[in-house]
């Protein structure tokens, strides 16, 4: 008999294809000694009544209660961790007083690694409280707190993925707010990766540095191509924000005469493991490219509505083969869900279908078939989350990691209008989706271990 | 010495203007038997500290605890009281099946008073929760489970204003859910309106009977007509939708030859206690027409993402001199939540200001000016909705009710990213409107009685 370290009972929505969600009612889950789904058994299968009695009165054995479901853990695809201090605020200015009388200024306070540690374990802790269980982290510039940050995430539990920003510019960024050079940017961002890895060792749910040039405009040419190089050097995923909004796409256009995506690409940054920001201006060819590559959107429907300037074609870009997961992008959007996110990701593509501007007829004011649905969105958060990253995360199914968030539709608090004891689970997952709360999450799993409970 | 019922101690936040945020820091509040709020007292006033001497130590002082503050009460301009049943279901579908396959056969369920009951029981109890002092309810064509409504609210101490929906016309509105004819229409409405008017005498924070056509094209003339007197001869608040959606506004366009709001006005249902949903597609004549006859918007922005094909133009209205407010359409907006549509509001207006189209160049893609901040999607929740009402709610201020929400950003299950104790309290309210659950409002109070606690 095989030893499990865990075994569950109940009822899971994963994944099926990007617009299908499959219902796993009943089900039995093991979970072997690494944290993966050894094997998943379906009530119709001829052990599982057999099973059920070897396994149900160990003390390894939970079944849900009634009006509880497991639903895969989230990935976020784009968090810059130090701004979780200013999550919310000043989100009526533009982008480039944004940038710097609010964001640059509080990313430098990250150098004092006790403010660090104070932000970073709020935020950690607040992601999985939300039931994200992967999350693929900006820190800053500096490199000790950048490490902090992935030990933070080792010990609490949660697959982080962490990049040390690289902005060595010095025409670019601000005088108090920057790598010193760009030797020194490559230096500790070679340093960084090996220290992570090191931590990896010893960090069951996965710890991974990531090769992280802010955006092109805060770069130059050296250090890009210099980050291209360490990323193939020691096989790291990569990330960095692409073609996000008029400016930027402008920007980088007019610097190199070629779209952000081609000049990302010829220093050697895209590829199956990286995953860019935004990317709402990319081209089609853009887009060919990314899917070519293996590169990754991570897709950011709250910030994109303030910063963005425009809502990103997502199905067509879907439909062309790119990969794509969602992304937070806390603290261009203020939320740190991704429900919330999943949400407008949903309402975002409904007005790019639909237009905005009364003025224009119906026929003419939006962009047809640009609508995703709720089972979309779902997906966008879970299972194109994780083959983003590359990583068998984000589905409930077999050789996948056990990252699981536990909804409770049921809690006085915080119930969810269910009223008919019969509600098909296609209905109970909808009203999940739209209408979940931090405190509807009671438990979160991260490959196989618990590391976040509501009592 | 006047008598209070109740003196707090806090700072509170209320709207200077439509776009300003007072900051009351550390003010005491006066609260009268009628649960108006008497009197307030800024700390540089020189009576402060003698009132804070004779009244600390009473019972009925309450001082805030650090890290609470006061927000007004919410004021929900459009709430379908029986969909909370199906709220976050089938939003993948189009309005005609929307309505047909969900929404008429669960409004019909409402015939039923124990089903009525159990869902009407649940939304009241959720909105207040959430904050919600005031809410302008759609119940269904039951005139039972429409009074069950005022009295639900009444009992549970949340401000109810209430209509039973008129829908007569057979040919637009299905047999197993429409009034069975025009003249029961108008005399179960005449007949709710006086049960909800007995009600009113005891119930101290006021309920209000809502004439209420579902909207032109589910009523015949005749209804339309005899609605409209049978406002004008009780003087009662009219709720209805307006111009919602590209099919809806053509249809009225149509049948009568001319724009929804002249058509509502022409059957007298127009006014200074009238709330109308929706409107994106007002012409600025029909603007005009709102703010002479001192019609409000209840603006729905999450509904509109997915039913009304365009975002209203909020700013040009408001600069028009239109009364607006905020509404959750509970169902077609999914969230019960109006911090939700608040910062949808937000959001909706800044890809209105924006453009989402990203195959259109930046200076053609979206409407200049379009976009409102945080400070007015915040007055939209509060003070807009009071206006709207005819009400002396929504602020907190002199002879304004004390209606109030108590924000805690310290809970430790939802605390609010607030690291500096010195933190500016405008970046601590926009925390507060961007990033508070449910969970962090600690109490509810309306009309000076407390409606809900958080334990
Ligand atoms: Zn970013
Ligand atoms: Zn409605």
């Amino acid at each position: 008999m095989t030893e499990y370290t865990h075994i569950f009972k109940g009822t899971a929505f994963t994944s099926k294809s990007a617009t299908e969600v499959q219902i796993l009612k009943d089900y039995l889950f093991f979970i072997n000694a690494d944290g993966m789904i050894d094997k998943t058994i379906a009530p119709e299968h001829t052990d599982y009544q057999q099973l059920l009695t070897t396994y149900q009165h160990q003390n390894n054995f939970h079944q849900l209660s009634e009006g509880q479901y497991f639903l895969p853990g989230f990935v976020d695809l784009h968090v810059h961790a130090p701004q979780w201090a200013q999550s919310g605020t000043a989100l009526d200015i533009p982008l480039y007083d944004w940038l710097n009388t609010y964001t640059f200024p509080i990313e430098s306070k990250f150098s004092d690694l006790a403010f660090a540690q104070e932000v970073y374990e709020d935020l950690v802790g607040t992601l999985l409280a939300n039931g994200t269980t992967t999350s693929l982290y900006f820190a800053t510039v500096h490199k000790e707190a950048s490490v902090l940050l992935a030990n933070i995430c080792a010990e609490k539990g949660q697959r982080g993925l962490v990049g040390k920003v690289v902005m060595d510019d010095p025409e670019q960024n601000p005088d108090f707010y920057r790598d010193a050079n760009t030797q020194t940017a490559l230096a500790d961002t070679e340093e960084f990766i090996l220290a992570v890895k090191e931590l990896a060792k010893t960090t069951k749910q996965g710890v991974y540095p990531v090769v992280t040039p802010r955006f092109i405009p805060s770069c130059t040419d050296n250090a890009l191509k210099g980050l291209g190089e360490l990323a193939a050097k020691y096989d790291t995923h990569i990330q960095s924000h692409c073609s996000e909004s008029d400016w930027e796409h402008g920007y980088v256009k007019e610097r190199f005469n070629k779209n952000d995506a081609v000049a990302l690409h010829d220093f050697g940054l895209l590829g199956k493991k990286s995953v860019m920001a935004h990317c709402n201006f990319l081209s089609d060819d853009d887009a060919r490219l990314f899917a070519e590559t293996g590169t990754a959107i991570g897709h950011c429907p709250i910030s994109n509505a303030y910063f963005a300037n425009s809502v990103i074609p997502i199905a067509r870009f879907h439909a062309m083969g790119v990969d794509i997961g969602l992304g937070s992008d806390v603290s261009g959007g203020f939320s740190p869900s991704l429900f919330d996110n999943a949400r407008q990701a949903v309402m975002s593509s409904r007005m790019l279908e639909d237009g905005v501007d009364t003025a224009i007829a119906a026929d003419q004011r939006g962009v047809p078939n640009s609508r995703i649905t709720i089972n979309e969105a779902f997906y966008l958060a879970t299972a194109g989350g994780g083959e983003s990253l590359s990583l068998p995360i984000g589905r409930l199914q077999e050789h996948y990691t056990w990252d699981v968030q536990i909804i409770d539709t049921k809690i006085p608090s915080a119930k969810l209008p269910i009223f008919d004891q019969n509600e098909d689970l296609r209905d109970i997952f909808q009203k999940m989706m739209y209408l979940v709360r931090p405190e509807n999450i009671r438990e979160v799993w991260v490959q196989g271990n618990k590391v976040h409970t509501r009592v």
